[in-house]
């Protein structure tokens, strides 16, 4: 054990887990590279957090001139948040057009339920069956991905995820039949665009339509949790709910939202938030502050000006196709830079990725079984990184 | 209506609040002063999340090279974190000796509530009669002060909060026993170490322990919300609970925890946080991540270094002595620069509020009734601010 993981038993709460068997320390960060103390260098494929990569420069200079210039709250006016809202705003379909800010996608999805409840007066709420919503109360009981530890509530119904041969409408109309058997309202159908945690789930796009108008049928209403999928990572859409041609009536967003700066939001409906808005106020110290919002404009800045959906597209349809022909690898699924390779067990994936971990490329796993490899780099990953996560792959799987 | 509001209306949730009757618009901050476009000069005698007072270079300088060099999250290894871990335990008892880090106070709070109902089995939560304790959902359901739109839970109970007159200890156990009337076991007592939102109550000191004891009798857990009283700013201790002679099962922080950035913390007894911690995992992926953890470093060390608890009792304890003096100022309660002066009723403390927003000093207000005026200064508040508070008081109340 090195000193560093006996200091965080000695320090720390023991809910903290690590990555691999081996784990990484870097120091630094560059694009898509992470370097350790002693000069290892780690290409990141796992990071979404960064979609402009890590240390972006323009990001920085953004956080640091506005930490220097005033760091204040919401409850006074400031351009900062209403030049970034409508930039953001101007990105979702016209029926989107109010938003709020958070610190993080948490809570962010933790607001869309008490909103939910409070405009609809339900409590039910659908979810995938190895979903990941957050960590806050709220969000964790319809986090079945959190593990049995973590009992889902009572008002809490699963469905699987939308794939070839799932009826993915006909499972939400059954959960809401059994919310409504059990005296319960249904308040609202979650779903992470990507499906990440339940193992990336893409094709057929177009399969969310009759889930969301049962939902919208029973009186509830439709969350896209846009948190992994969204800003562009799809390359195909901004927004993971725009490849299924639905339109939601709310929409949370987060990790990659400020390149690293503790930074997300909920964008809704104008008549729903409304309803809410008008008898209940909501005030996040730092949500939205100078500084948050200085974060956000400049990444979205940089993932539009640099192109960045459409490199996701390329380089990610190129590594898809490519991981596609191994012959280990069973089914690939993803959309852009966010792709979930099946391989046989989860035992399997484990080892290749403490593999690939060893061999300088960092990627993990999902799906209820563990065994799909999910593959999330930085935006700015390059045609020239892709082949060294495949030239990794191909040596760890040999091993 | 100027501008920027129509804005905020056009993009923003109608859940944004604006503080004054003619909103502030800074766009620069320094020490405890904050300024607008015009030059028109604000003394901040309100924004606690600004201990080292607005864009402290040393922590603005600690945020930009962070932000330059790495910023990642708590799987991977990193130094920062057990760093500040170490020197924020440090200012603790003995018994409490394990850290998670969140993004905001809302978010501590949230993850104490869940923590207690895992360990405890219970359900019950008791807070004072106008507690605020954050906007997730498990925290708003506990936070009265939120208003009636807001529904208290099912399982919550309030106690007034401690003063003189008032059996704090007998109303939490009378709460307690009126909670396993209905078939709920205890989980969590939580006070706010200051009872700001009640209407600031400071003496006298000592008053929480027959309450502890009755929770920690009945099986519950005893939670220091420190979000707000934190940090030195009641002069006297580091911590408000350490005025009261009792030591929590839980202490959350938040809003001054980084100056201004993202970040937030509860501490643990080990013995707690290990049952829960050793089942559930709890990853927040900004919290902890090095940036904020180098906000956190030099926020504490200027905290320290510039001695501004000991500023926070000085000029604190003349601001209220100073206050107290004053012919229409009621009881004037408080401890170093948290200070509640009660005015008649609250139409005269919104009055004076916002008179002294005229004149350039930005002030609050709280309690139930709303008369109490809420002053809250950046630590680093001087004698000579003191005085440019007092004649704008005087100035307000005689107009």
């Amino acid at each position: 054990m090195t000193d560093l993981t006996q200091r965080r038993k000695e320090l720390l709460s023991p809910s903290y887990r690590l990555f691999y068997d081996r784990p990484v320390q870097p120091v630094k960060g560059e694009g898509a590279w992470l370097y350790e103390a002693d000069g290892t260098r780690l290409l990141d494929a796992y990071n979404n957090v960064v979609p402009a990569g890590h240390c972006h420069p323009r990001v920085v200079a953004a956080i640091a001139a506005q930490s220097a210039q005033l760091n204040t709250h919401t409850r006074y006016l400031h351009e900062g948040i209403l030049d970034y809202a409508g930039a953001l705003l101007a990105t979702f379909p016209a029926e989107l057009s109010r938003a709020t800010f958070t610190c993080s996608g948490s809570e962010a999805n933790d607001l869309a339920i008490r909103i939910a409840r409070f405009v609809t007066g339900g409590t039910g709420i659908i979810v995938t069956e190895n979903a990941y919503h957050g960590v806050t109360g709220l969000t964790a009981e319809i986090s079945p991905s959190l593990g049995d530890a973590v009992p889902l509530g009572a008002h809490v119904r699963t469905v699987p995820a939308p794939r070839a041969g799932v009826d993915f409408g006909g499972a939400v109309a059954g959960a809401i039949a059994d919310l409504v058997r059990h005296g319960m309202k249904p308040a609202l159908l979650v779903v992470d665009t990507v499906f990440s945690s339940d193992g990336v789930f893409t094709h057929p796009a177009g399969g969310l339509a009759p889930a969301v108008a049962a939902i919208k049928a029973a009186g509830g209403l439709f969350l896209a949790d846009e948190v992994q999928p969204g800003f562009g990572r799809l390359g195909e859409a901004m927004w993971g709910f725009m490849r299924h041609g639905v339109v939601p009536d709310l929409v949370s967003m987060g990790k990659p939202m400020g390149n690293g700066y503790p930074v997300a939001g909920l964008v809704a409906r104008p008549d729903i938030i409304a309803v809410f808005g008008e008898k209940i106020r909501y005030f996040n110290t730092f949500g939205g502050n100078p500084v948050a919002m200085a974060a956000a404009s400049a990444t979205l800045a940089v993932i539009k000006e640099e192109g960045l959906q459409a490199n996701a597209k390329l380089v990610g349809g190129q590594l898809k196709a490519a991981l596609a022909e191994r012959a280990c690898v069973g089914a690939v699924r993803g959309a852009g830079l966010f792709i979930g390779a099946e391989l046989e067990d989860g035992a399997k994936a484990s080892r290749v990725v403490n593999r690939m971990r060893e061999l300088g490329v960092l990627i993990s796993t999902a799906g209820l079984a563990g065994n799909v490899l999910k593959i999330r780099p930085p935006l700015v990953f390059s045609e020239a990184q892709a082949g060294i996560l495949l030239a990794a792959f191909d040596a760890a799987v040999q091993e």
